[in-house]
């Protein structure tokens, strides 16, 4: 066993307490990576609080991975110590089935292995990143082009491939109109990446609050949707909308912004079922939709796009014992745009 | 005025009676059509019952129109006396949007002119086809081909299009999974489609009470939605599900027998909105849409579609002096599966 030191909850009250974690000795596929930096994601507090579903503790969150590569299995090919490498939600999955062979892991039929809270292959309790090391098979690491730093490309591995995959699947190019609702950690990446792939890009916020920020991060425009003249202004108006809003919006106003055979996809999802009217549907043949995070190698292609075109994430970087307080200033929505833990003051604490 | 015998409701409540409505005069690109069969649609008891809004008196419903051309105005090009020639839910659009230039006058952005209970753009309150007359301006005609009856290829023109529509949007072909919920005037309509397209088509239905007639009619599978079995066996199958239940299911439920990038999509709406739980869309890249009708160049090119692979609808035919009964019997679900008024026995009466 590989000891690493951890920031853990030990309950769905949390708070953080530094704690020691075994990770597995190399299997010959395996990358031990001395993780550099963890980003926060809204998912690591839902998931810790056991408001997705029952959880075991202690329980290490952290699902937005960067570091270098320390070690490797006998029969790793594709990383060597030294390497800048990356892992984002999922530590592994069948491999075997229609959706794994399709390079959609995310979807895999026998259920993909979360980086934290799942059982994995080995029987064992996956922990996540806000630790000094991981140990991943190698096909769930992805590398971390030199044009990115690591402590930006951290959150790429789920803000940044959560926003980039639907906006490639529904087709964000030149031409089309896209819209973002929230602009918090994934609004933020959505933005960005949706402007440089060409798209004309709306921010839909609650308030014209963060309007500055919108246009300088690439936004055309920006609208306050607490206006009810944002909603008669913008009907009918884009191809995709984007919504990184977990909490229950009125779905059927915003799908009166959608075009024809426009597109509404959730990236993130609130616990109770939303109210869609299905008049507003058929319409305009327009869709409702959801999407989750994206598959390694479409990870690894967002990565190499995000250094081609130089994006990365507006982040606040904190020492490990400022875990508890990012946590607080997540849910009060009072970050710009994604806190990433230096695992340094960890390492050293 | 053109006069034309016509039954009409004066009232939500009913009954039929037969009176005489008057059609305009031939504008310079109007067709004058003999109406020799007339569709009943549910949407046509919807609307004259107000249940989708309040309605003008008296009403002559009918939007599955099939006659013989009688005169034409001075500039028609497409059409002369004796052709046989079609009408569906629409006979007017602006034709200067951009959805109306794309061919999609069905979703026309200034509203396209419903061939009843709408105003027209001479200000008239249009009137329907259980009636011996109707004037329709040339581009809302399309053409019957040679081998399709008349009595048939009425309900085409809405039950048809409704489904043909949708499953070619969403690409029904072989190789691929649609399930057909609901077996109806348009259910029945969707499975000889989907099946002449080429797909392995599943009938969803509440009982097996239709088996035997489902497979005749093109189904690979049928299955009873009670049995929750049948959620369980058919879980991540369809890559295409049409749903032509109005009344509010469990969304969630079908959504779960969706495949990866699976669509489920509605062409009828009941009133209130449906719950859509926005995990199981995210779980597989799922869509939740809707469509209306199909564009008139689409409408045409399903008549041809129908005419070239001996496509057509099972009716029941008949007289004028009937339609309340029928309304009745629609409500029941007691039709297999249009009912389609002889208008022969309205000139006649």
């Amino acid at each position: 066993m590989i000891n690493a030191a951890a920031s853990a909850v030990f309950g769905a009250e949390g708070p953080f307490q530094r704690t020691v974690i075994e990770r597995r000795e190399l299997q010959p596929r395996d990358v031990l990576i001395e993780i550099k930096y963890a980003g926060i994601c809204h998912s690591d507090i839902h998931t810790a609080r056991g408001e997705w579903g029952p959880i075991e503790y202690p329980l290490v969150p952290g699902h937005e991975i960067a570091g270098i590569v320390a070690r490797v299995g006998s029969e790793v090919s594709k990383y060597a110590a030294g390497d800048r490498v990356g892992v984002g939600c999922m530590v592994d999955s069948c491999g075997e089935c229609a959706h794994c062979r399709q390079g959609e892991e995310q979807y895999c039929l026998n259920g993909m292995t979360g980086t934290y809270g799942a059982i994995d292959r080995y029987g064992q309790y996956t922990q996540g990143g806000y630790s000094t090391h991981i140990v991943v098979t190698e096909d769930f690491v992805v590398r971390i082009p030199d044009g990115l730093e690591l402590d930006v490309a951290a959150p790429l591995l789920c803000a940044g491939i959560t926003t980039y995959s639907p906006l490639r699947h529904w087709g964000a190019a030149p031409g089309k109109k896209v819209a973002v609702i929230g602009l918090g950690g994934l609004g933020h990446m959505a933005v960005k990446l949706a402007h440089a792939m060409g798209a004309e890009v709306t921010v839909l916020s609650q308030t014209l609050k963060k309007r500055e920020d919108g246009l300088k991060l690439g936004a055309d425009h920006y609208y306050a949707t607490s206006d009810p003249e944002t909603f008669k202004k913008l009907a009918g108006s884009f191809d995709l909308i984007v919504n990184t809003v977990s909490a229950k919006l009125d779905m059927g106003a915003y799908l009166s912004l959608l075009a024809l055979d426009g597109t509404l996809v959730n990236v993130g999802a609130p616990p109770e079922p939303l109210s869609v009217n299905v008049f507003s549907l058929i319409g305009h043949r327009r869709s409702f939709a959801g999407s989750m995070i994206g598959g390694i190698r479409e990870t690894q292609e967002m990565l190499d796009f995000c250094a081609e075109h130089g994006i990365a994430p507006e982040i606040e970087l904190i020492s490990a014992d400022r875990i508890d307080e990012a946590w607080e200033r997540v849910l009060a929505s009072d970050v710009r745009y994604r806190f990433v833990i230096d695992i340094a003051t960890m390492a050293n604490g």
